[in-house]
């Protein structure tokens, strides 16, 4: 959790000069994150997020990401829409950092994924993959296999201080999807979220009210932003896997979108290499955090024991999915 | 800036229904803040501000804290109003913590004083000052003289990592102050809000619009408060002492509030005792805070060169003060 960049308030006030949504209330620095420094903005007319892009996020995807929400909101998903300034312009500068408005989104993270929760999200995604099926732009998924391997050899050489043994583990792992993983046209393929987390979404009573932090998103398998959310939302904190949140939500996915056989076949391979991803990039954070960071890392090990329970799994019916 | 202890979603829900606010629609951690957790809370009927007190805020002292502030927002001054729950209670637990949902206040705290600010703060210092005076609660400052002197004990030992040779120059300074500080009845007393800085004041506009984080306030001498108000907001980046600014600060607070001849005579002591407050609780705070801790210490040697500043001073007509 962490505000970055302080931003002063006469450059703030400044900087609204370039829309048109009222003069400034309050602002306030928002804790949670961690890519990115948010502020919970009010002016006399509305709510507001304020976001700095900060050093994580490539300048050059940030068209990409603002046009994707751009998109999702015109089409009815429920997801924060960049406000344009009076040049049109939804991208600027601000305390020396790309930074930009978005629309505020009422709604509640689950702190506690409940059973409840899963058919809802399977829906939302759904309806996600299938609007954005009209978006013209791509964006590489910049953390996939190759870069996988990539992060691994950055940090091989200190994975012992994370758990004996890891870095073999992982070598062992990575080789097997570096054979087994599927080419490129083996499964529908769109944009996805890539990182819809419990704190991504936002619940209103038992209704999504909307889906952000879109800064992941890239064009990859459809397929495979299932398994991400299954493995973000499907395992309680002992580490057992909890079958029927997965089924809620792969059945209300279906329901909006068809999943073929090819996808469901995959979905093993998909959780193994979504779970390796995490695991990769948590590591590398754990590592690599500085000392007195405003961020705590993400546990590294919790994908490490969503991997191992996956590669147990040959196939879709040994988790329950049919 | 940080949230120390996170509320999970089901509780905070299970919380709401002690009050009578309405249903819970967004929440989210305020970065802002060093001594407790605080959360934005809207509720479908509005907006407030949920506490979590942390460690460092005594239990005991909650109801005099929350009763000051019921008080003064009762005769008008702008500040947050505690929200009570349906059996009259403002103080419960949430989260194994100590926990009150205040009102929100729109406002913009100052990142960069201006002259401008100035007049509106003694103003509404001595607003606040005359208000309190039929406030029949009382609490002991615990970060006065007798205080200072346990402080330095447990910091002198390494205070060289500070600065070479501050030990030294505080014990020369507590000498002073232990001889030359006033005698209880000396000057007017009442409740002072005892850290009233910039980030707990809200404008909007060239207007106050409220005073916030009376986590401090206790039962001194009310010049007292100014000088800590003089010392927060009269000195520039570069160290400068801004005679504009605490005359504004002076003149406008005495047009509400009478200021002896005494209390005039006595400023340049007060601001070296509340100098030497903010270097002994700033050095403790930089020399104790924990590795990897979420809250960047405040600087402590920006107070010793207040105090460095002062110590130069006999008369307040030397400040430009009359």
């Amino acid at each position: 959790m962490a505000v970055y960049t302080q931003v002063a308030d006469d450059e703030l006030e400044a900087f609204l000069c370039a829309y048109d949504i009222g003069t400034l209330a309050s602002y306030k620095g928002i804790a949670e994150g961690v890519e990115n420094s948010n502020y919970f903005l009010q002016t006399d007319q509305d709510s507001f997020i304020l976001t700095l892009y900060e050093k994580r996020v490539d300048l050059a995807d940030l068209p990409f990401f603002l046009a994707l929400m751009d998109h999702l909101a015109a089409v009815g998903i429920a997801c924060p829409t960049p406000i344009h300034g009076k040049d049109g312009e939804a991208l600027r500068t601000l305390a020396g950092r790309p930074a930009a408005i978005i629309s505020f989104l009422q709604g509640i993270s689950p702190r506690r994924v409940d059973v409840r929760h899963c058919a809802p999200l399977g829906e939302a995604l759904a309806d996600m993959h299938l609007a954005t099926d009209d978006f013209t732009m791509t964006r590489t998924n910049t953390l996939s296999l190759p870069d996988w391997r990539l992060l691994f050899d950055h940090c091989s050489p200190r994975a012992h201080e994370v758990e004996n043994g890891l870095a073999n583990e992982i070598e062992r792992e990575l080789e097997f999807l570096e054979e087994n993983w599927l080419g490129e046209e083996a499964l529908p393929r769109g944009v996805i979220h890539a990182d819809l987390f419990p704190d991504n979404v936002f619940f209103l009573g038992d209704d999504i009210s909307g889906l952000i932090d879109f800064y992941f998103a890239c064009s990859d398998f459809l397929a495979y932003d299932l398994a991400i959310c299954i493995n973000a939302w499907c395992f309680e904190k002992d580490g057992s896997f909890n079958v029927t949140k997965a089924r809620h939500m792969l059945n209300s996915y279906r329901k909006v979108r068809p999943f073929s056989q090819e996808e469901l076949e995959a979905i093993p391979i998909l959780l193994r290499g979504s779970a390796l991803r995490f695991l990769l990039t948590r590591m590398h954070d754990w590592l690599h955090h500085p000392q007195g960071a405003l961020v705590i890392p993400h546990d590294p090990l919790e994908y490490y024991r969503k991997l191992r329970f996956h590669q147990g799994t040959k196939r879709p019916g040994e988790l329950g999915l049919v």
